[in-house]
C-alpha cells in the first residue's frame, strides 16, 4: 500500500486520511521532512506561550528495540523508520522562562513576567505542574499528527509504555512527563476508518 | 483586514497563518462550517478511542457576555459570532463506553472491553480521571484550531476564566473539565507572528 496523498494536502484530507499505523514502508526518513514535521509541531499554542514540549527522536534500530520492550514489546516501535517521544519538561520552561517572551520585549519586563510565571506554578508540587505541562503538550500533539499526514507521513500515537523505563533510556530526568510516544513513517497497510462520536452527540447548541 | 487564505489551505499554511485573534469580522457563522469545523475536530484520536471531548457552542450575545464577565471581562468572549467551549467529559466516557466501541464488534466482547475501560478507572478519583481526561481533549484542542484555520476562521485558545461560574452558566455537572474557551470567526486584525523556541533547543536525536 503506496502513499497517494499530495505534499500539499489539505488540512480536511490530511485529517480525513490520517489513520493509526503500525506498519511502515522500510526506509530511512528524509531528514528535512522530519524537521518540518518537528518545526509545524512547536507552532502550536499554548498558555503564555510557555511551549512546555520537547522531543526525543530515535532513529537508532538498538534503541528502538530498547524501547519496545518498555512499551509492552508493540512491534511499530521498531517498524518505524523514526520515534518521536513528545514530553513535557514543566521544570525547564520555568528555569528558562525569558526564552519564551517576545524579543522585542525590554529586559526588565521580560524579568518580571517571568518571575510572575515562577511565582503562579510555586505552589504547585513538580508532579502538578508536570500534568498541566503534559495537557498542554497534547496540543502539540495534536499537530504533530496533523503536520505528518500533512507531508504524507503517518504515525501511531501510543500510551502504552513504562515511563520510568523509557526515561531511564533517553537519559531524561525523572520531573518530565512523556505525553506519548509517536512511531512515524510512510504506511504500508491501510489501517482502520474512523470510528467517532457524531457531532450532534458531542455538541450543545446554546 | 480580509481573510484571504483558501478555504482548502495545505496543512503548512493553515499552521503557519493561525494566530490567536480577539477581534472579528461582525457576522454570523457559516453554520455548516461551523459543524465542519467540529466535525474535523472529533476525528482526533485519543487513548482507547475514548473521545473524552464534548462541545458547548455559543452564538448569543446575552449568554456571551455573561462568559464573558466569567472570564475576566476578555472582550473577545462577545467579539467573535461564537464562542467555543471545549470540555472533558470522563463521566460520560465510562458511563457510554458501549457507543465507542467498533461496531462490527460482538455485542459480548462490547460489554468486556466497556466493563474492562470501566475498572481501569475505578480506582481514580473523579478529579484524577476528569484530569486524565482533560489531557486528551487537548489533542482535539490542537486539531480544533488547525480545522478551523483550514476552513478560513480564526480562534484564540483561552484558559482565563472562572470555571465553576462557565460550568454554571452552561448548565454542565461539577465533574466536567474546562479544556478551553475557544472564541471563533473571521480575522479582524492581524493577530502577533509567532514566537517560538527552535526545533534545535527542543529536540534530541538519538
Amino acid at each position: 500500500m503506496t502513499d497517494t496523498i499530495p505534499r500539499t494536502s489539505s488540512v480536511q484530507d490530511a485529517i480525513e486520511t490520517r489513520r493509526s499505523i503500525r506498519r511502515f514502508v522500510q526506509e530511512p526518513l528524509d531528514q528535512s521532512d522530519l524537521r518540518e514535521i518537528l518545526r509545524l509541531a512547536s507552532l502550536a499554542p499554548s498558555a503564555n506561550n510557555v511551549q512546555p514540549w520537547r522531543f526525543a527522536v530515535v532513529q537508532n534500530p538498538t534503541l528502538q528495540a530498547d524501547l519496545q520492550a518498555a512499551s509492552y514489546n508493540q512491534l511499530q516501535v521498531t517498524n518505524a523508520p523514526a520515534v518521536i517521544m513528545l514530553y513535557a519538561d514543566m521544570e525547564d520552561v520555568l528555569a528558562s522562562a525569558e526564552e519564551t517572551l517576545h524579543p522585542n520585549m525590554a529586559d526588565e519586563e521580560k524579568r518580571t513576567r517571568a518571575q510572575r510565571l515562577r511565582s503562579s506554578f510555586e505552589p504547585q508540587s513538580v508532579a502538578e505542574r508536570a500534568a498541566w505541562a503534559n495537557a498542554q503538550a497534547n496540543i502539540a500533539l495534536g499537530y504533530l499528527l496533523i503536520a505528518a499526514r500533512g507531508l504524507g507521513y503517518d504515525t501511531v500515537p501510543m500510551l502504552g509504555f513504562e515511563p520510568e523505563k523509557v526515561r531511564a533510556l533517553l537519559g531524561l530526568p525523572e520531573h518530565v512527563q512523556i505525553t506519548a510516544i509517536v512511531p512515524l513513517g510512510r504506511r504500508a497497510e491501510e489501517g482502520f476508518p474512523h470510528h467517532r462520536h457524531s457531532v450532534q452527540r458531542l455538541t450543545t447548541f446554546y
